[in-house]
């Protein structure tokens, strides 16, 4: 069994001691100059804790008058907020590594610059399909000292009974309300279907589409399990047992009795907080209990820092997010996580990385079409006149010229066409892949703690200076992935300095999410004899626990890549695997060097 | 049997001989004089007919110049012509009784006027999910002489081949592709899919969640039928059977062996043509084979006619638009329906009406908070500044006073502030409902067929003069509905002046939408004896054909109905209901005169 302390993540919480004197916080304002407002009180507002009522009208006229008044500070009293949909601002959002559409937003945080929210401890309750924050060209922006969390989550969770060819019995947990409907298992949010079912329903479901199962007493993804993905399915074929008790009647599903089945959602429609366009963003002592989709989600933002956050989930529930905890795509600047808990997302700690587009069409000399190809990178328009972007070979992955760009005309929200400042080098081919060359963000994570989430630690995909250093990883996969195609995901990655340092490894990979540890992917098809993704990689000082003799680290298409005084402890806190692992495994690299005499 | 020749609908089609001498019609137009440009031709676009490439950024080239160029009109050749999402354009569209997204559109008739569409005998076909036509604020636009069709239809429909009390077998009809995934039935592009399943799946469902039974030989609904609803499914419980056979796991379902069981689409997402904010907008000779939702939907638009139109399915299949043949919500001037063609689609034939908005929120003594109910007429933003609204008791349906509109602040697609120009009466309640009083348009549908889809003929639900003539109904519901309520529907109705003469009636009733052929109901739930919804009714000089002794007229809160110098026959054409019904049913009416002298 992992035993990780948790309570050392508390120990720099304390809450801030508000200094400023603040003339009148009267929710009627009028009779103030505006200068004279630094701290606004969300009381003021008719936002009482703990009375259940809809706080929504509350914040969006607090933010108001932030703007207005150019307020630093924008302070809870402990206890608990409501933030339900009905008086939500409501703005179309494309959402990378999440799912586009109209959202209904608690904390509209458009263009606003300057502010503090402070929870003083609060705790945010969200009620249905609400995204919790979203800012779009910010600056700024601190949030520290609250919790959100929704009161029904978008995933399900339940109990296995047992199971056989055709399907399995479970049941489900209270806390997550279902109905059998004409043989299907649906999860709602426990309201009474009103009036006969039109096109007018009024029934609320939460769709899930995805099982996994997870121990329920190690309180982790059940040791190699492997993910049932369902396409494009709302609930799943199901039969009533009486009580909560279901069979899911689908074939081939098996699990271990008494362990938890979970439903994840159908869609990543409600990241916690949304970061696009922004710069300086920092969040301390914030915890995410739950979010419908990634809980930090930073694009095209600059500057991001997470310090003594905490993704967990609330109420004795199995999942926090249902997606990646944290997760920055073409984002410049500096990242630093530090000081965090991710534990029991239903996706990785963190992936950052860029977005490739993919050349459909050469419609001139000096113009090509692009597309966006994996769905949820849709509508993420990054490319700007005057951007310089990398031509990069679909299949070998190598980088073979750069563009400047002139103009860019958006057809929708997947195909661009993008004009040049001169005429396009005779070698480009359909098929292949362009991305922004930008100011790579320096990234910084020390000091965290990454357990008990689905997949892996953390993905390292970018170019800027990366340190992993002093991090606890207990991952069911690669604790550390490196990748980066343009085939699949479309995620723009190669690494050119990357330390990991003095990290603890303790029993990853006792999931299927990995084939080594430390795992340095690319989506190299051709040319591998000379296609070098990845470059730079120091591994040294770190710490290995593994329950049986597994793959350390994995190197495909690396330039340059020093292992030393690493140490490599036996466990029997796993069964072992039954198979045979090369300790390094080595392909299409130069210049590695691995010292593994302090290894055993 | 029911025979109604369908070449007296051909007789009027005769392509337009263009007349004018166009100097140069070349897709370089450089050296062109704008005014000199008449006449369009799309082959000067690269849309060559037949060819199976997708026209879209032709039709896009081609509008442009249009609307640049003032031309009058695009023409066609005859041939198909193939339009595909991929580079189409990409607009947020929220549509009346359809479903509100972001859609691709072929035909992107934004702010365009004064242009005749001509076709030729073009048809257009549409792959995937992809909207035809899509006016907004555009005037004096012309549609001749073309048809649309989908080459994969969103409903797909089999062949019963037995049922039992936990499921039915059925053999999916080729040109439906589907697959069965981890026991749900899916319904798909036919495409494989690529890849492992994950978040980025490439695969495209043609989700489905309501069922129901057509007659294979009479090819309509079966009779009697009810529809089988389901709540926000994709796909259905099943196993496979080998070959096209499957079997839905569905407890319940029944049906007659040899008879259609036609799977309806889970959404309205691409009705045929989109009217919005538009005016004088005219079909003629246009023939709708399948459209995604209604086949002509306008809103918040004023004078249109369709002429010699059909709505009729393609290719031997039971069904061609997937909800109404055409619906117009909040129109003004005058609408014509006139020798048209109305078959086999999954809804009525026509259904003209008002929206009401509900009162949640008092919120100032000059200002409310209302709200959209029904969830197909969300973003329906029909109030603004100056315009008189009517405020109605939510329970009785009585308009006790007007309003003038000051201010409107839209707060989301649901919920709306209004400020009026003085203090709203007193007793104004929560739950009341509000329209707008507006130039109620002229009603002229006179000469169509309507049959074999599902539901009733027409609703007449407008409050300017109507006139119903010389058409044939044979409609599985009412013929003929009134309603208007505000707690399901909430559609303002209430005829004002409404006649219905000279038509054919032939074997109506034969399915469970209603319960009198002419059937004139409101929601008034509350001062029945002076609630008067529906006023000045005039039927006169009809005959029914009825297969029973069915109830020929219901009338409830009616103030003026006369019916006079109609005829009723007898026919075996269905078996008999084996129940009792009244040939007049008539509660809480005033002024009501019915002379059945000539009717048996």
């Amino acid at each position: 069994m992992l035993k990780i302390n948790r309570t050392s993540v508390f120990l720099c919480i304390s809450f801030i001691v508000v200094l400023t004197t603040v003339c009148s916080c009267s929710k009627n304002k009028s009779v103030e100059s505006s200068s004279n407002i630094d701290i606004l009180y969300l009381k003021d507002y008719g936002a009482i804790a703990d009375d259940g009522i809809d706080d929504v009208r509350a914040i969006k006229k607090a933010l108001m008058d932030c703007k207005s008044d150019g307020a630093k500070k924008l302070v809870f009293e402990k206890g608990q907020y409501d933030f339900f949909p009905t008086f939500a601002e409501e703005r179309y959002g494309f959402i990378s590594n999440n799912d586009e559409g109209l959202k209904r937003i608690a904390f509209d945080l458009k263009e606003i610059n300057d502010l503090t929210i402070d929870g003083q401890g609060a705790r945010l309750m969200f009620h249905g399909f609400i995204s919790p924050f979203v800012l779009e060209g910010s600056q700024n922006i601190k949030f520290e000292n609250f919790s959100i969390d929704y009161s029904r989550t978008f995933h399900s969770e339940s109990i296995i009974l047992g199971y056989d060819a055709d399907g399995m019995d479970v049941e489900i947990r209270e806390g997550f309300p279902f109905k059998i409907h004409r043989g299907t298992l649906l999860f709602t949010d426990g309201q009474k279907q009103k009036g006969e079912l039109t096109t007018v329903s009024k029934s609320v479901t939460y769709g899930s589409s995805h099982m996994l199962e997870f121990d329920t007493e190690k309180r982790e993804t059940a040791y190699m399990v492997k993910d049932f993905y369902f396409s494009d399915i709302n609930g799943f074929p199901a039969k009533e047992l009486g009580g909560r008790k279901v069979r899911i009647r689908v074939p081939g599903l098996t699990g271990t009795i008494g362990n938890t089945m979970v439903f994840g959602p159908n869609h990543r429609k409600h990241p916690g907080f949304v970061l696009s366009d922004s710069r300086n963003i920092d969040f301390f002592n914030v915890t995410i209990y739950h979010a419908g989709g990634v809980g930090i989600l930073g694009q095209r933002s600059h500057n991001i820092s997470v310090d003594e956050c905490m993704v967990t989930p609330s109420n004795g529930r199995m999942i926090s997010t249902t997606a990646d905890a944290t997760h920055f795509v073409n984002c410049t600047g500096k990242i630093a996580l530090t000081n965090n808990l991710f534990e029991n997302q239903k996706d990785d700690a963190t992936n950052i990385h860029g977005i490739y587009v993919q050349v459909i069409e050469k419609s001139a000399d000096d113009k090509v079409i692009v597309q966006l190809k994996h769905r949820q990178q849709h509508g993420f328009d990054f490319i700007k006149p005057g951007m310089e972007l990398e031509l990069v070979r679909g299949k070998s992955m190598i980088t073979y010229d750069t563009v400047i760009v002139k103009h860019v005309n958006r057809i929708n929200k997947e195909v661009t066409e993008v004009t040049f400042d001169k005429n396009l080098p005779a070698n480009l081919e359909i098929g292949d892949a362009i991305a922004e060359i930008r100011d790579y963000p320096e990234i910084l994570i020390a000091n965290n703690i990454v357990r008990n989430n689905r997949a892996r630690g953390m993905l390292l995909n970018c170019r800027g200076k990366t340190v992993v250093e002093n991090n606890t990883f207990h991952s069911p996969g690669a604790a550390i992935l490196f990748e980066g195609d343009s085939f699949f995901w479309f995620e723009q990655g190669g690494v050119r300095d990357c330390v990991i340092r003095n990290n603890k490894f303790e029993n990853c990979l006792y999931g299927v999410w990995g084939k080594a540890i430390i795992d340095v992917k690319a989506g190299v098809r051709e040319n591998k004899e000379i296609s070098r993704y990845n470059r730079n990689i120091l591994i040294e000082n770190n710490t290995f626990k593994i329950y049986d003799d597994l793959t350390l680290l994995n190197a495909y298409c690396v330039d340059g890549l020093i292992w030393r005084n690493n140490s490599v402890k036996k466990t029997d806190a796993y069964p072992e695997t039954g198979k045979s692992y090369e300790p390094f495994v080595v392909n299409y690299c130069d210049n590695v060097e691995i010292d593994d005499r302090n290894d055993r």
